[in-house]
């Protein structure tokens, strides 16, 4: 089941000058930045009531984040909702037609399992599905 | 003050297969659908957590929503933040160098008093301003 919106995730080519716009127009800083190697991407965290924003900068030219914005500039690039239940979930959109870009959960940042959904399969919308570890 | 995320608004090519799609995957049915002519926009609203997230479909061609498809597809259009004074944060902004897209609030679907920030000065991100008309 979802629960909510967990984040925003937003391409960035320059984490400190977004570190900054961020700051001033949520009027509060950054209370967390985490790279995920395997991802390639370096990002930060910023609370926004219930949910959060998360700014994504590449870590090189090859990484996802560096191919969004070349083809699309930087913006929103995702959501993610959270779940109480990631692998229910998951059976559930994938026998509901859904696309799944991973069989299993992966690790991501924020001590969170997550799998994204095929775009194609919702509307253009870059779906993530998060589960806190605990 | 922004104090959340109100919605994620999502620009859909067909309002019923979108619909249908976002019912399934967030689990509940649209609870409003509400027609913005001024904006050539129809919209659709899904509750998730404290936030919502609205669809979007084009009027006519020359809506916004039909020239954001157009160019870059559907996918997620803008995010929407409450705010506890939308005229208070919109000066603040401004004199804080954020590009208004209007200098006075305008009137937006579920009862809203609404601003739009210019992406070219968000980082891409195109953002409204939005508070509760009471």
């Amino acid at each position: 089941m979802i629960l909510k919106i967990e984040h925003l995730g937003i391409a960035v080519k320059n984490m400190e000058a977004a570190n900054r716009l961020f700051a001033t127009l949520l009027g509060t800083s950054s209370y967390k930045e985490e790279t995920v190697e395997r991802e390639k991407v370096s990002t930060s965290f910023f609370r926004v009531g219930e949910a959060k924003v998360e700014l994504l900068e590449a870590t090189g030219p090859e990484s996802p984040i560096a191919r969004f914005i070349e083809k699309r500039g930087e913006g929103i690039h995702h959501v993610a909702f959270e779940v109480d239940d990631i692998v229910a979930m998951m059976e559930q959109l994938k026998s509901q037609g859904f696309e799944l870009l991973s069989d299993v959960p992966k690790k991501g940042a924020d001590n969170k399992m997550i799998c994204f959904l095929h775009p194609k399969s919702t509307h253009g919308v870059l779906v993530e599905l998060c589960q806190e570890i605990r």
